[in-house]
Parts: C-alpha cells; sequence; structure tokens
C-alpha cells in the first residue's frame, strides 16, 4: 500500500480533540519513529513520551519516522506515567495479555468507539503503550480507565510498537471517517442502461442461434438467462456494452478457425 | 502489547480456509519476515512471494519474523502473478490509491466478512500485495476481483509491507474471533450483591450524618443519591464493598486530622 497524496488535505472532523498517544519507556528511537509514522497514517498527531531509554530529540525516531515530522516535533517528553495523565479525561491502557484486573477489556473497535463520543464531548483523551517487551506495569494500567487488547492470534500475539499503534489508531481513523465499506468508482463512465444491454443480448443471441449454439430449442432460454446473469454480475459500463458489440460482430465476422 | 501465551492453542475455526497472502515483488528479507510476523499474529500461515529481489530462503526474512517460523518455512516462491493465483477462487488486491479501474473497493473490514463468507463455502483465497515503494501495478490489479484499501489519512497514508498485512489480516482475525467488544474479567470475585451495597450506604450515611456533612436535610436524599450512582458506576465487587465497610469504620475511628 505505498503511495500518499500530500495534495489532498487532512481529514479534519475530530484531529483537534485526537487521542494522545503516550509511549511508555520505549527502548529504541527508532521504534518511536516507526510509531509517529503510524499515528499520522491514522491522522493522529499528539505524542508523549514517558521515560524514554535514550536522548531526546533522537535522529533515528525522525529518521524511521519517514516524513511524520509533525509527530516527532510535537512530541513531550514526561518522567512519570502519572505526569502525562494528569491533564486527560479518559486514558486507555494497552496490553497483550490479562492481567486479572477487575477493568473493562475493549477491543480496538469499541474503544475507537468510546473514544469518538468523548471526543465529540471535548474530552481530552490519551491511550497508554508500553515498552517493546514488557508492556505496561501494573501500576500504570491501574491509572487507566480501560484496557485495550486487540484480537490476535492467542498463540502469537506479540506486536511490536509500531504495529500496535496502527492497530488502535486505525480503528480510531475509520470511527471518523465516511468511506463506505464498497465503493465502485466510475470514473468518467457510467453504468450501462438496461435497454443497451438488452440489445447487446439481443444480437448475441442471434449470432449464438445462427452457430448452433443452442443444443435444444428448450435449453434456449435457460443458456440466455445465465449469460445475462453473467453479465449483469460484471455491471457493465457504457462503453462495456459498445465494446461487446464490436466482441460479437468480430466473432462472426471472423469464421470458423481452422 | 508484547506477551504471547504460546500455552494456548491456535484459533481452529477458519484455519484451513483463511486466504493466502500473497507478496508481489518485495525488496528486502527483512521486509517478508515482518510481514510473515503480522500474518501469524492473525493466524494467516500461507504465505506466497512473487519474483522476491533477493534469493530465497532468506536468513534475513527469518530472523524479522520473530519466531513466525511456520509462515516463513512454508512459503512458496512464483515468477509471476498468474501463476501465483491460478488455483484461487478469489483475488483481492491492496492498494493505497485509486487506480482509475472500475473494480470495486473494499474497506480491510468489508473485505474480510467477504473472505469469511467465502471461505466458509470452502473457497480458496487471496490477497496480494504489491511491493515496498511501487505497490501492485494495473496489470496485476486487473486479475484481482476486487481491491482493498485502508481508510488513512489522506495525507500521509504509506504504509510498509507489515503493516499492511496486518492492517488487513487483523480484520480478517476479528471477523472470525468471538470476542466480545467489551469484557469485565471478574477472576475469582463476583459483583456485590446489591443488599450488600445497601448496607455499606446506609453505614456510610450514619457516618456522614454524625459527621455534620448533609449541610441541610433537604440535600441529603440528592448526596446520597449522588453516592450511590459513583459507586453503581464503579461496579464494585463483593470484595469491594467489604473493603469500604473497613475504610468507613477506619475514617470514623481516626478522627478528625490536627
Amino acid at each position: 500500500m505505498a503511495g500518499t497524496d500530500r495534495t489532498r488535505g487532512e481529514p479534519g472532523a475530530l484531529g483537534a480533540d485526537a487521542p494522545i498517544v503516550i509511549l511508555v519507556r520505549p527502548q529504541l528511537g527508532e521504534n518511536i519513529g516507526t510509531a509517529a509514522r503510524a499515528m499520522l497514517n491514522c491522522a493522529l498527531t499528539k505524542l508523549r513520551i514517558v521515560e524514554p531509554r535514550e536522548d531526546w530529540p533522537n535522529e533515528k525516531a525522525r529518521a524511521a519516522a519517514s516524513g511524520a515530522d509533525i509527530v516527532i516535533d510535537g512530541a513531550v517528553v514526561f518522567e512519570t506515567v502519572d505526569q502525562a495523565v494528569a491533564d486527560l479525561h479518559w486514558v486507555a491502557a494497552t496490553t497483550a495479555r490479562p492481567r486479572g484486573m477487575i477493568k473493562p477489556v475493549f477491543t480496538p473497535l469499541a474503544a475507537a468507539n468510546e473514544l469518538r463520543l468523548r471526543a465529540l464531548d471535548g474530552q481530552k483523551l490519551g491511550i497508554l503503550f508500553g515498552a517493546e517487551r514488557s508492556g505496561l506495569d501494573n501500576e500504570e494500567i491501574a491509572r487507566a480507565d480501560v484496557i485495550i487488547t486487540a484480537p490476535l492470534n492467542p498463540a502469537f500475539s506479540s506486536l511490536n510498537l509500531a504495529q500496535a499503534v496502527l492497530l488502535v489508531g486505525h480503528q480510531w481513523f475509520a470511527a471518523t471517517d465516511a468511506t463506505a465499506p464498497v465503493e465502485l468508482p466510475m470514473g468518467k463512465t457510467v453504468p450501462a442502461e438496461h435497454g443497451d444491454i438488452d440489445r447487446m443480448m439481443a444480437m448475441l443471441e442471434d449470432g449464438l442461434a445462427a452457430g448452433g449454439f443452442f443444443a435444444s430449442p428448450d435449453m434456449r432460454p435457460v443458456m440466455m438467462r445465465n449469460l445475462r446473469a453473467l453479465i449483469h454480475r460484471a455491471a457493465p459500463t457504457d462503453q462495456d456494452v459498445r465494446t461487446l458489440f464490436g466482441v460479437i460482430k468480430a466473432l462472426r465476422k471472423a469464421g470458423p478457425a481452422r
């Protein structure tokens, strides 16, 4: 999925109220960078970093962010999780494993819906991501309002930091995005009018009859109905139907293959 | 989201009919490895590789797969996309940009639902992912039945290979997974019985009255109702209510702070 169209605008809707991503004790600058890239993929721009192991600002982070400079430049470093969430109204903690804590566990999708409702209410929101290997500790999770755990292969559920950010961030983006589940882009053409399809089918039927396609007259309506179903499944455009007229004509003109 | 519980079983349901991931002209072994890891996170194990730039088998791919050896070991190399999809019934091509082709464009979620229905029907399914920078070319996309494009920040939509695989794969996994949107794990405890909450609230009210908490008798029922709403929002366990009895008792015993 390469390709970024920089001429298209930022998706606006909830940008100002989008959740803050809080990386807790990230070990490598590079991982902060790839997480920043995943954030910007999902229109998340506000990054807080608690106790990074490497110095900040960090050039490896900037390089790994692949152009997500807006996230890197705006990142703020905190000494503790408590300080990083002090001004937030609602905080979710991401974990891979159950932690034996009586706290609601949301899927990324359910969390995105909750985040969206709270963002519309003007609340300041945060999502905590733990260190690459160890994750968040229980004291840190206890400070969150809810837990987010992505449903993943239980026998192989370990994600790197950027992937965890992407899974949660993408649901946030999708929850605030109006993309239809399925779209059929028509470009400059339009679907064929049914009358044109009918004329094309009649021309086809003539040719098939002339070529001895119908073994028995009984089968003729059934076979034509099946061919018509095929054509309608293909949802032909105006241009497609003109092309098919030409195809039928050319095949008749070609005569039998020797 | 660190942590893999290797004692938990493979998620069974649709494993045998899960889609085949087809990487087209991947440039770096490392990227094949991280894609394999993302596949196994989503219980996808069948990998095909078309025209990899580096030799295969590839040790950098294995290292980057972080233990997803089952995917690496089972990978099959093909010379062309045509050969790689020849035995498949339904193929989706992932793209980041619109391609001006009249072909249905699915979100990863919608594609996952379609894949699931077709898997239940026993069809062999494939998902094409293009090279890191260039993506799939139009000839290759023309061979797919549908396009999958993840809704992402249009001003910054470029994903690396593993991230693209994860976004699509995670929706597949979630579509075949029974995780509730929100769960409240109770461990060995149970929610408090309402009668115990009532007794605790009565004890609290006694203490508050004795301590002069209610400025006017009129306010007493309102304040108690608000406190009760707070307690119910917290969904206390049996143990929580016993703890709260102790808290009230201890505060009364402590006497005024000097």
